[in-house]
């Protein structure tokens, strides 16, 4: 693929609470944009009224099932073959898409995903990374929910596939790679927290060691690396935490006095800009990384907002070929446990 | 202790990163507020000063050495009988104060608390319940960084003493109980999380199943149980993206047009008033629970209003007993474990 060439991206029309109607537009936003050429995989008479009220023409690959959110993994795997997701995700498998997007159940997609393209040759495990907006940077959460359990190793490559991104997809040159633990200071942590910090220290990353908490707003680090329970914790509270505060602002300002009230009205626009800076749409989904494809899971109240950012980052991932650079930072490892 | 007697509360004057001066400060406001009768404990001659200067009248007990913040809990052990957090300890164990309050390294209160102190019969581990402020209700976290990793029996005893102390010190009537997990379904998270929470469900508390990160902003529950190394991430995540939102809208205010800048003016109370709820100072100071004695953690960066309110918190803890009412919660599952 040259600079010049559209990426083909298959979207999972039928994922996220409001599929398909916010995916589909989301769809003709990005094709429109000239962001990709899009195919939209999933139930070929839902999916046209959408096309035809937006005057827009999509491929569309039909597929008569709907994984549901509360699907067990190895069920959406038995069922893969008449799903939407599993359909689009086959259009990667078979080459005729360069990557898939999904805002349906994330654990589906993922074990779909892991059986049909599988790992790159010497990842062992592939992990979500989550781009979080922050008031000065992204950070990239590695890994955000993919796996409850993780050994060292793991999260040596997590470290890994992390700093790929960064670079290749949000265009840091050097990211500061940390992990997640309870106190700055090395050895402070669990077993598996500084069996995993040794292994980083000598991975082929700018490793700086522990972080803590406070760390995904503090700007000291670009990727934080951690095991898939306290990754998806953390970015539970992260999200939530921040759309409480502004609810409790507007309440605050709302409930208030008459001056206040218009003093809110003239700070409505500084606050609009930080609140669009700061909403999980801008960086529009999270990068299942480590699979032998592009894959990218948008979050599961996506707007087509979020459709066609998540859009836009699988395109990136395809352009600056983040498989083919991952493949390459893990190469050494493979041949030294070979060794 | 009646209602009308005054708890005596003894305070780690050299504690934390604003010691002696506010942490004397604090000291002497609880003690003019009638809140408690304080005990200053530390090197006399740094105290001394802070107290002359306040006109404040308030009794000292000279230790003549302080715990760096980074010692090693071993360390800290071996040295408490000069150190100030060891002496304050000891004046809780020789009754000569009802509760003990330090900013200072946690980790070292800790390990000396459980040493002098020892845990209340039938509970295995004490932790740290940190409690925090939320727009809607405070949450309790435990636990909050005592214990990086846990059986799912002490995962079970945290609920029962966060339970304890929402009803006691926050005065909630029935807390509402669940588990950190990464969905709120039943049987999603790690081994440890399943296993704990079906021993929570037969515990003698209002347990509600899985919670995630976002509860706690929620408000779906009251006390939220968790390790101590998810929970402190948590503790620091929550409280440093709080300041970091903060300070990015004053940032977005500040640098805006004149329009803005006198909208920002106008909003500015009803501003104050959230983020006075909102600050970690409200609540003084976290509890160290499950010892045979009383023990607040103020936060490393306590004002004289922080320590304060971690001696009102510590007071209140005296007056309703909540070592007791521990002690009874656990009575009947010690027994079991016998028989």
């Amino acid at each position: 693929l040259n600079d010049k060439q559209q990426p083909i991206i298959a979207v999972d029309a039928m994922g996220g609470d409001n599929a398909p109607r916010e995916v589909v537009a989301g769809a003709v936003a990005a094709q429109r944009d000239g962001i990709a050429r899009v195919i939209l995989v999933g139930d070929r008479e839902r999916i046209e009224p959408h096309l035809v009220a937006a005057q827009a023409r999509i491929e569309i690959v039909h597929a008569p099932d709907v994984v549901p959110m509360d699907v067990a993994p190895s069920q959406a795997v038995r069922g893969a073959d008449r799903s939407s997701v599993g359909v689009a995700v086959d259009l990667v498998r078979t080459g005729r898409a360069h990557a898939v997007v999904s805002a349906g159940s994330s654990g589906a997609f993922l074990a779909i995903a892991l059986i049909r393209l599988r790992t790159i040759p010497g990842i062992m495990r592939p992990a979500i990374g989550a781009v979080l907006p922050t008031p000065k940077q992204p950070v990239v959460l590695i890994d955000a929910g993919a796996n409850v359990d993780c050994r060292p190793e793991w999260l040596m490559q997590f470290g890994i596939m992390g700093s790929a991104y960064a670079q290749a997809v949000l265009g840091m040159r050097t990211p500061r790679v940390a992990i997640v633990s309870i106190g700055e200071e090395r050895g402070k942590g669990n077993a598996q927290v500084l069996e995993a910090a040794e292994l980083l220290e000598s991975a082929p990353i700018h490793f700086i060691g522990n972080a803590e908490g406070r760390d995904l707003f503090s700007g000291r680090a670009d990727v934080l690396v951690t095991d898939g329970f306290v990754g998806n914790v953390m970015l539970k509270l992260a999200e939530f935490e921040s759309i409480a505060l502004q609810t409790a602002i507007r309440e605050a300002l709302l409930s208030s006095g008459l001056d206040v009230k218009l003093g809110a009205l003239l700070t409505r626009r500084a606050f609009g800009k930080l609140k669009r800076a700061l909403h999980y749409e801008t960086y529009g989904g999270a990068p299942l990384l480590g699979l032998r494809g592009n894959c990218i899971v948008a979050h599961g109240r996506s707007s087509r907002i979020a459709v066609r950012n998540a859009i836009r980052v699988a395109a990136t991932e395809v352009h600056e070929d983040v498989i083919g650079k991952i493949g390459k930072l893990v190469a050494p490892l493979v041949q030294a446990v070979r060794a």
